[in-house]
């Protein structure tokens, strides 16, 4: 399904022309418009879902073998020294256009990106106590 | 295959106890030690890869999904308001343990974390080059 205001729609469908790399059934891959490197790219399911939290899992099951197809492609092209896959959910995590996508980001040694937080320290009872409830959530 | 200097592949394979959260054939996830969050967790392949690029297909087929699973249980039990899935490759993309892992971290809209860079500025001619190149290599 295509959702009529979603930007990302009209880029996955080839409505809106865009720098496409790589497209099939099920996905369009394009160029970031607003790179942080040469060649950062995001996946783009040409279905429309908000977050991960919507994908069908058969569509999900297809994201991480293109990101190592992708990847592998951006690296060979721009000679980077790695590669972030990333993909946020909310406008907590980063998330600013509500289409599920994936960027892959080339990396170099000298880019100087800096993803700041600060780790939490729980103790060893609070990790278990999380743990118990996560594993009980799981089912 | 086990690697046998590998701590995640120890970790994965219950050779040293952890908080694990949920286990399957391929996977075990398990609670981060230095969590950027409460409920922060990493999936691991039980089998040994150092990254995306060497995962194998039918091992990366299995990782979205999961991710979904988890990052759905994560929000349910630390009630965040975002989640981010996160896979590093390589030093200068921040991966410190070469054994392939997926981060999902729960966000919150006050958790001030930030990642910073600066997105690059590129003419539409280099990024219409950009992916004439990328094409040709996925080609």
């Amino acid at each position: 399904m295509v959702k009529d205001d979603c930007i990302f729609c009209k880029l996955a469908n080839g409505i809106i022309p865009t720098n496409s790399i790589y497209e099939d059934d099920d996905f369009n891959v394009i160029l970031d418009a607003a790179p942080a490197n040469r060649g950062h790219a995001l996946i783009l399911p040409k279905q429309h879902f908000d977050n991960i939290f919507e994908v069908e899992d058969e569509v999900a099951a297809k994201i991480m073998p293109l990101a190592k197809k992708i990847a592998g492609a951006v690296k060979a092209v721009t000679g980077c020294d790695g590669v972030n896959i990333q993909q946020n959910n909310g406008p907590a995590a980063g998330q600013t256009v509500f289409h599920l996508h994936v960027h892959v980001i080339p990396r170099f040694d000298d880019d100087k990106f800096k993803l700041v937080w600060n780790p939490k320290s729980f103790s060893d009872e609070e990790q278990a106590e999380t743990a118990e409830a996560l594993r009980a959530q799981l089912g």
